[in-house]
């Protein structure tokens, strides 16, 4: 049974083995809210999951530990477990799928496990590690649907409770939805007056879906760009708590994650995994009526490859009018190009590209120029739009 | 004068508008020696430089605050001065070029600056902030070459040693020399026996020629990513302090720049822009003799442009064999890609990008292709092409 006894326990157990992550106040990312951020990205293994799984891990009896332990993952939960088992002295075995990222696979056999790569999927590694825990006598750390992970999760609250007085709202990425229940559940029981907020992405609404309508339900698929967050189904556990223990659930866009892990970049020097920035996103977009509140935004990872991170910046850029790209249609004159760049100048827009394509337009000599640009916002891309058409340019 | 005295004055008077950053333990950066970081990229303003302007405008006379303070940057200088000056209420006009990414004139109005856009490159601000100081009776803010500005920026040694004992080494990145100066005097008074190291980068050794021919020397031109740290020429008094409190200056490469760029990111979920990684590469590299010793390296700032941070990335991994492009001769035969594919499957690489180039092959039917890979090293990289040419491809 989960108990605040069992959180407070976790907290002295793992004293050793995490960081205490302080507080950041986040200025100018969500202006009209007193915004602070409790940082699990800068946790030991970039994610919060380590906390679970080590307090899970050292609460196992000791003929448990010798035979060591399973788990499957594609990502944060294989660091977190990796780490903890060897922390405890203890062998992991950890089923990732044969698709995950070279860099991930490598982080995870650096924390000391061995890796088992599964052909397929996700759902795939779950099915082997179930086998080889039958076979080989291992135990199973669960993700989040477990009463020492989810206590384990909890210490996050005891710490944000220490580090500041008067808060308003606590707002928490939901997944499986272990770290909010062991936040929800620590700070209902000691500062009953806190608001927890959860937040999932649109692309894997799993339990706000399930809560919406009072069972669990499964989805039948998940698209987003925060994977750490894109779960079909909410565990027992962690859905009754949730059910009882959190205010509200909310719902951003990828676009939305796109723009937080933007500003935390920006604003905050840091970098956050798209599920990471979920909290973020939500207070940023005002999806919880917390304008002039104090409140603390959970980053719980920041585990993004970097590969993504290009594509992830570029789409954030672009969603808040900072870069943008025109397509302008030609006719057979010369001189356009020097015209159109004057107007742009004049506008204070910076060309970062140029590129003439050829397409379907009205003169037989016509082409179509894309230009591409940074720029303030978008108010400054109408300003620019406007003075070219104002001057003759058929913007597209 | 430079005292004792005044850095622990600026320590006072900089509690109520600076962070103080707490040092961050950096695991797995450079294995070989116990690594902590001085994260200033994390400060107000994203850069150290808001520690020596605040103080330098705190102490202005009543008379000097009235009339306000001019100060010319492309960069962090520019954001430290304009919050500087609003906390202290007083104005604040900052010279810029006109080139400036248009994110740091936002900052840097943001922050409450007028911006004074100037023609030209940093040179010309130069001269137009004269101009005006002189026309108007503003006060210039240095960036550098001035005893209060390096008093501020003293007080990064006081947090150090406060923060921990028995350190053996704290290395510092510089461009005109003031972060340096400020550091190094103050640790040398207070604990002689903790070196002091300097960083530069190899495309704009200013400091490090001038210091190994004993006089003054002004670079005639800088090319670097490090855009914080490219200075021409290091001012009178930081060159004076670096040659009397400085143990040894290094210089780093721009690769080993983006790779130590790379590594925070990764590994500590930090952004840290050029000059701010220096002081980590020079440590990450081992061009300080620093195995096996308890080491402070500064990150000096964070303000990176996001636009060149995907470039940086991706050079980054490129530099550590993480990412890899093979350039293979095809000749007219059915089939071959799908061998290649399966080559480098099989030796774990995995196929991120494939082109089609023509070119001046053997065959006049061949054609050349090019294979984007993501892999785990140089050693993975060697084993790939190894296996390709043992099965008779000609990899160029």
């Amino acid at each position: 049974m989960l108990s605040l006894d069992k959180v407070f326990d976790a907290q002295t157990v793992l004293k050793s083995i995490i960081r205490e992550t302080n507080l950041v106040r986040a200025y100018g990312i969500a202006p009209d809210c007193e915004l602070y951020l409790k940082p699990e990205n800068l946790q030991i293994t970039g994610s919060f999951k380590v906390r679970g799984s080590a307090y899970k891990i050292a609460m196992l009896s000791d003929e448990e530990k010798e035979k060591g332990v399973i788990a499957c993952s594609a990502g944060n939960h294989a660091q977190g477990v990796a780490l903890a088992a060897t922390k405890n002295g203890i062998k992991s075995l950890i089923c990732l799928p044969d698709t995950a990222p070279i860099s991930k696979v490598e982080a995870t056999k650096g924390f000391g496990a061995d890796v088992c790569l599964v052909e397929g999927c996700y759902d795939d590694t779950y099915q082997k590690a179930l086998e080889l825990k039958d076979s080989e006598g291992y135990t199973f750390v669960h993700p989040f649907d477990d009463e020492n992970v989810i206590a384990g999760q909890g210490t996050i609250a005891l710490e944000i409770i220490n580090d500041l007085d008067n808060i308003d709202a606590i707002v928490v990425p939901i997944g499986g939805g272990g770290l909010i229940s062991g936040i929800a559940y620590t700070v209902k029981k000691i500062r009953p007056s806190v608001k927890v907020y959860g937040v999932q992405v649109a692309g894997a609404p799993s339990m706000y879906n399930s809560v919406k309508d009072g069972k669990i339900e499964c989805l039948s698929g998940v698209h987003t760009i925060a994977d750490g967050i894109a779960v079909k189904q909410p565990g027992e556990n962690t859905f009754e708590l949730v059910k009882k223990y959190v205010d509200d659930i909310a719902l951003v866009t990828d676009d939305e994650v796109a723009s937080a892990i933007l500003a935390l970049i920006e604003k905050q020097k840091m970098i956050a995994e798209g599920a990471g920035a979920t909290a973020v996103a939500a207070v940023m977009f005002d999806k919880l009526g917390l304008k002039g509140k104090r409140v603390v935004a959970v980053v719980s990872g920041g585990n993004i490859d970097v590969t993504n991170l290009s594509r992830v910046i570029d789409r954030g850029l672009l969603n808040s009018g900072r870069s943008s790209s025109l397509l302008i249609e030609l006719i057979d004159k010369p001189g356009q190009l020097k015209e159109i760049s004057r107007i742009i100048a004049d506008c204070g827009g910076n060309v970062t590209g140029v590129h003439y394509e050829k397409g379907n337009t009205e003169s037989v000599n016509g082409c179509f120029l894309r230009i591409e640009m940074e720029t303030r916002d978008y108010e400054h891309v109408n300003l620019i739009t406007q003075s070219l058409r104002n001057e003759g340019f058929n913007v597209i």
